[in-house]
């Protein structure tokens, strides 16, 4: 029997790892279906191997079915005792420490959106000296975390603090939307304003540009990644469809948004590489846009890439970095 | 017996009017179901006074379910024939000229994205020698079109060639994500980058401001449009809740986004104003985002407000402004 599983709770996703080689996510829509969770993570913890403990992680409270984040995390804590039944569970807290439900219904917010932190310990390991940066990118977001001596050297302790201090930068390698990046795009000589509706994502800039597409990527009309879905939803974005709008101006559309995707990665980057005053520092990546993420570390000065987690403990679990994170830091920290 | 009905086939509503007094729109999401627009739109003719013959104009051929504009135009035109039955149809083209269903499915690019043509042509005769601006702006977009003696005096064939011509500007007065508009918020003296999501819209942005909001305005989370329930929108685009977040922040956030919003707006109304070389252009305005245009005419030079056609035809009819188009237009053409 194993003893622990991590499990990362998202807005998406729900995420399930043993710490070593087991990791499973699966799609869950936390906002359309909040009532459903505890079913859903009963089913995942049923198709993991079997377990004591559970470690849980959490971002999923921010979904807007939760009129507050300490409503979402109660809930979310609910659904996880309820799956977790009589085994022990125990929650990640935003500092670091590991507390029982109990605890969380006290205070909730030390729970909430705590996955980066215990991520960015983890991960620090396979860092000299575990001192660097680790940039972890998914399909909806990207942390940016220094951490030095293995301990994450950030003052911050909600999204909005991260957010403010460049450590999260609301942007990933699939679901974001097009129109949230660029005004307009370039077209046959023509800079033509795009629709502000959710047509196409940086998933299909990515697939357009030849980058591997991350393992959970959605498309926005829930349809593939071939080149000609990409080049047919990149079309509508500015209102017009295969008929006018090739693989050719695709790429142009695409070289044109890639830069201006990455250039507020690269501007909160730079803030976080104040926290290390002189010197080359090294980075890891991780995430299922590990991909982007090199694509940013390659504009970044004073940076050496040491490696990614996926290459470190396979493609899956580092799908499920958070999830394993979370198992690793109790099993240690239990044992 | 009515003589006619005006149908228009959105994207996300379809609207029915007899060209007088009747009026009638819902919601229907066609992109999510195609397959039932049909049986839709027969239930909306049998809400209907009777009729002998319909003309119909759509934009619904946009929406991402279509592989192409010429597909959605097919499809849509079936459907309609469908809900028709034997009853005569005809199609309003986009050169201003009436077409057959078999027409349209030789021609079918000429029956795409019509409606605004048939809007601006019945909406100028409020105008002086049915001459000026007629500025529509719905949920979703806003139509800014040249009117000179009654005709429209456009060289734009389609949507993207009015967007290029600054006659299209997609952005709405309650669907627009606050997302594509802003890419940072102003919160007590920081300036904090957005989440690129869908958390908060226009609709929001009218409501904190105390404008009246577009009787069609469906909120990013299928909530009400309480003061509360916008500020709650709101906080989460900023990663924070009402806990950190409240009316007067986001009333901040909101005199922020608008003026971002009225920007392009203004941008586009000055490229339309030179197709009037000199003196006062009198613009009439439109849409479930009559308050919307208000506050773009008072920013705008050289134009004199006439009025709304809400106040000339009623609101309800008003809101179904391209139906009682088409409908009025095909009496006047076949009688």
């Amino acid at each position: 029997m194993t003893g622990w599983l991590g499990i990362d709770v998202g807005g998406a996703n729900l995420k399930v790892a043993d710490g070593s080689e087991f990791a499973h996510h699966q799609p869950f829509a936390l906002w359309q279906r909040p009532d459903e969770l505890a079913e859903a993570l009963t089913g995942l913890l049923q198709q993991s191997p079997a377990c004591e403990a559970i470690c849980a992680t959490m971002t999923g409270e921010l979904a807007d079915c939760y009129e507050t984040k300490r409503d979402g995390v109660l809930h979310i804590t609910n659904a996880l005792s309820e799956a977790a039944g009589d085994r022990r569970l125990v929650i990640y807290a935003v500092d670091g420490s590991f507390q029982s439900s109990a605890s969380t219904f006290i205070n909730p917010l030390r729970a909430a959106a705590s996955n980066w932190h215990a991520l960015a310990r983890f991960a620090s390991r396979f860092l000299p000296n575990s001192t660097g940066l680790v940039i972890d990118i998914g399909s909806t977001t990207a942390d940016i975390i220094p951490v030095i001596a293995g301990e994450v050297a950030s003052q911050s302790q909600t999204d909005f603090d991260r957010l403010v201090a460049g450590e999260l930068v609301y942007t990933g390698a699939s679901r974001t939307p097009v129109a949230t990046i660029v005004s307009s795009l370039p077209y046959r000589g023509l800079q033509v304003p795009v629709a502000a509706e959710f047509f196409s994502t940086t998933g299909d800039v990515q697939a357009i540009l030849g980058y591997p597409l991350p393992d959970d990527a959605e498309s926005a009309d829930g349809r593939g990644f071939s080149q000609q879905e990409c080049i047919d939803r990149l079309a509508r974005q500015i209102c017009v469809d295969r008929e006018s709008f090739n693989l050719e101006d695709a790429i142009t559309a695409c070289q044109y948004i890639l830069p201006h995707q990455l250039f507020p990665l690269e501007m909160a980057a730079l803030r976080v590489l104040r926290s290390f005053p002189s010197g080359e520092v090294p980075v890891i990546i991780s995430g299922s846009g590990e991909s982007l993420a090199r694509q940013l570390v390659a504009r970044l000065p004073r940076t050496t890439l040491v490696g990614s987690l996926g290459e470190q403990i396979g493609e899956v679990p580092s799908s499920c970095a958070a999830a394993v994170a979370v198992a690793r830091l109790a099993m240690e920290q239990f044992s």
